[in-house]
């Protein structure tokens, strides 16, 4: 069994999302909800957060926002290994001062970042799995509705061997890394999927990101590059990653979220 | 002073659209504006269509409906040089003629397509420029509100050179053409840009496309790539075009179109 425990009081907020925090053989997560019904499915989507970050960061509160709000989609999130309320091994910290250090002597950081989230990934991808067959036994989830992934930075290198190796994942969302340690596992991926990457990224190039998006097998796929470096991506491409989900999990975007 | 003639009845139709034929120095095209009260001025949409194309293409009022009916705009398509209700010329119908015989003998047709195009859009881009002089001098329009330029294939061939020269326009959407007689003008282009490609066009190398979005000066500029071939570019792009209009051109999206 899968220990699905709520470890928060269900919390109301003003911007009508139910928010619970949970565990999942002791990995924290969070759920966002709508505040409907119990009996009333809804598809969910499964997010990575990025490196350096945690499960509710602006950036994922934000886009579940917008699911949620807009959609009516269920938002999960659990921490990566050694981030958020997670402990730092001592393989973390190494890794971490490496990047550091890298950063400031203005060595590329990709050789750093694709080993570290290689590893990192083997970590979350069984508690990705894990945590999806706990809330899937979840009345409002459900097993048998469809799942999408979300994730940019480290939340694709997460997502992408998440996603090639979990057939119950239907639509997803990814961007904005190396295609080193990603491309074999891509080209398992036959869903469809949205890609974003930044024209003048100062850490990953042009050729690799294309790269990368270029190894899916999905059929439909899409490609959106904006102009700007690695952090300017734009905010419209939540919204678009929102429709994206819309148009692939089956629920219109309501005029709130448009 | 520019001889806008509207040529036929103003027509209003079941999906709330009201259709006005026109013509300026001669070329003809069609107004589309919503059914509201014409002192309400709104933003002006100058659409170009593909080759082998016209005005009233479905492709040209599906795009219409969506600027019309979801931001209340006004939208004006002229016919090409040769194109819609416009006499053929023996260059027309020579160059017509080598780029089929080129297609049935399996020969790459984007010399010939790059050749012609380059041809007409210097007879087009006056002819826009013209058309918009016109079309400013509507009350329900006005000479300082924002315009938009929306053409792919053919369109983008018109419209780059047309962009490049016409200050007034302050937002364009692109796509599907290729880089070698268009390149310098987009050079020239700042405003932002939408530009799509499709991923496996089987005319348009992925280079080809990916260095006509580089040239563009721009420095809000998006590609949207989609997996498919040339004439698979997905329906949801003319959405997508349809809301960097609302975001560009000031008026949000109603929940019609989105």
């Amino acid at each position: 069994m899968y220990s699905l425990q709520f470890t928060s009081e269900p919390s109301s907020y003003p911007n009508g999302l139910l928010e619970r925090d949970f565990t999942v053989n002791g990995v924290p997560g969070v759920l966002w909800s709508p505040l409907s019904d119990p009996a009333d499915r809804a598809p969910l989507v499964l997010m990575a957060h990025g490196g350096g970050n945690h499960k509710k960061h602006p950036a994922m509160s934000g886009r579940a926002q917008r699911l949620v709000s807009g959609c009516g989609f269920h938002v999960a999130v659990i921490d990566a290994p050694g981030h958020g309320d997670r402990p730092r091994t001592a393989h973390d910290e190494a890794e971490i001062a490496e990047l550091f250090r890298a950063r400031a002597a203005g060595e590329p950081e990709g050789p750093i970042v694709v080993r570290y989230n290689d590893h990192l990934a083997r970590l979350a991808v069984p508690e990705y799995r894990a945590t999806l067959d706990a809330l899937q036994e979840l009345p409002e989830i459900g097993a048998d509705g469809p799942v999408g992934f979300w994730g940019i930075n480290m939340g694709t290198a997460i997502g992408v061997p998440f996603v090639a190796s979990d057939p119950r994942v239907t639509a997803a969302v990814f961007g904005q890394h190396w295609p080193d340690a990603l491309a074999e596992k891509a080209a398992q991926i036959t869903v469809p999927i949205e890609f974003d990457l930044q024209w003048d990224d100062e850490h990953i190039s042009r050729e690799q990101g294309l790269a990368l998006f270029d190894a899916f097998a999905s059929t439909e796929k899409s490609l959106h590059v904006n102009a700007g470096r690695h952090k300017d991506l734009p905010r419209f491409e939540a919204d678009s990653a929102v429709r994206f989900f819309a148009r692939h999990l089956g629920r219109p975007v309501s005029s709130s979220a448009s």
